[in-house]
């Protein structure tokens, strides 16, 4: 079944202590798209200036990603621009055009509106909610969030929180969003804001999953090559939606667990290159084996 | 078989979020000591001054620890007070009063050095190879260290490490003393300074093990009751040491990472109250479903 996303399709500037690109392809959208495609078909929503090369554009739908909501509009694209430290941890912002992607409203074709699996990158919650009025009857709808919402329009997120199945956010979020530093306790109100699933991505520690029936924790793979973390919680959510899509599952908890190690999967891979350097030429066979060096990892 | 640990036995005054503690038990072959001595039995080495009362004594004794080897002296005994802040990370050190452990010379009486595994806690590393020149042909022989050693003591640790097989030690220590940030990097390097098996504690993110085989990665526990993390890294030692001793493995990579996942089950016991409260009341059922809640938690 195929994927519904809506995010940011932009341009980065990224510095990390192995090296510095200009303007590279980056963006939420982009990055759960390209991953996604490894699954199943994804439609693609979002916003670009008139700057926006018509190869990333091609590169797109060469991995049989659906621009059709796609628009393209007089401006210039969003542009990120930030830099890494030694310890590949958070990113220092060094600034943010946002550009045309200030006046998104995202809009959606009609053949996009029957989407069964949705994922709403992090995007203004207000917006979120939109894009949910306008689809029917979604099977699974998965969202992310950032503190920028967390702290500027929370009663919004609330609000959206209340529409969502499964909700995929980083520690310092969770931790931010719910009050609690343990996360036990982070995860028990987060979940009673909506999300029946919570999924904290945890950066190289890997990722944990609450559910109704019990907690999930899947580390992080031993990585020698780091190059650039930029999009790899995108990619995390679009292994785990891709592989759900792919396989038609919706809130079976062995599927669940397998979408978080896909997700897990998916993510180790892009952060061994700038931008999609590592995505371009992935092959399922290079996933399957990652995927079940992910599962010997953890096995007692 | 039986398991002898080096070590120090202290008073500990603590502060966390959860309350304040005076001068209760602690030390890390005491921590080591009560944990093994639910898988196996215990010889332990230390020292203390007069001041140590007879009921802690009484205590190792009645979890059946071996306590020849512990030193009654002149002087008080070694003394540490700290703190932790609502993290629960890094303890802040508020006084350390090292006392009579400040001459401590480890002597073994000689029933203890046919020994088969052997822990060599965190202590000077002149110390922990002075204890192995008394051990006749040990099967295991397993450290931890801290950064005081490091950057203190560095070459007589380089020494001591080419006589270990297992070295476990913190996140930060192994970055410390590899010189590398990345952790796949640092435990190259590690291992070719002496341990065959590298195993690094993670704290709430649980631990990982680098052998020749292969790399293990076990994740922490969800707590939601983390009361006080002193003692944790011995507690995990304990757990490792006692199950490999208990069973009889040495290096057999199963048995290496289900002693993992033990290390794990009893630092997760011990977090949950102030020094032994929690260690005191364990029984052998408990621990058996922690553990299994253990692999049930990564499984996929």
């Amino acid at each position: 079944m195929s994927v519904l996303v809506v995010g940011s399709v932009a341009f980065d500037t990224i510095e990390t202590p192995r090296g510095k690109v200009e303007k590279v392809l980056g963006g939420s959208a982009n990055y759960f798209s390209i991953t996604t495609s490894y699954f199943t078909g994804v439609s693609l929503v979002g916003i670009v200036g008139e700057d926006f090369p018509v190869e990333h554009i091609r590169f797109l739908q060469s991995r049989n990603v659906c621009t059709d909501g796609l628009k393209v509009t007089q401006g210039n694209t969003f542009h990120w621009a930030g830099k890494y430290d030694k310890t590949y941890k958070d990113a220092e912002t060094l600034s943010t055009a946002l550009n045309v992607f200030e006046h998104f409203s995202p809009e959606l074709p009609d053949h996009y509106k029957d989407k069964p699996y949705v994922f709403l990158a992090n995007i203004d919650p207000t917006l979120q909610a939109h894009v949910l009025e306008q689809i029917q009857k979604p099977k699974i709808v998965a969202c992310d969030t950032m503190n920028f919402w967390i702290y500027g329009k929370r009663e919004e997120l609330l609000s959206t929180l209340k529409l969502v199945d499964i909700f995929i956010i980083n520690e310092t979020e969770a931790k931010d969003l719910s009050g609690e530093i343990n996360l036990v306790e982070a995860a028990r109100k987060i979940r009673c804001m909506g999300p029946q699933i919570l999924i904290i991505k945890r950066g190289e520690y890997g990722a944990m999953m609450f559910t109704s029936e019990s907690v999930f924790a899947s580390p992080g793979y031993p990585l020698s090559n780091v190059v650039d973390p930029t999009g790899a919680g995108d990619s995390f959510a679009g292994g785990f939606m891709g592989y759900l899509a792919k396989t038609g599952n919706t809130f079976e908890e062995e599927a669940l667990r397998k979408a978080v190690v896909y997700g897990n999967t998916m993510a180790s891979f892009v952060v061994e290159g700038f931008s999609f350097d590592r995505l371009k030429d992935l092959n399922s066979q290079m996933i399957e084996r990652r995927f079940q060096d992910f599962v010997a990892l953890s096995k007692v």
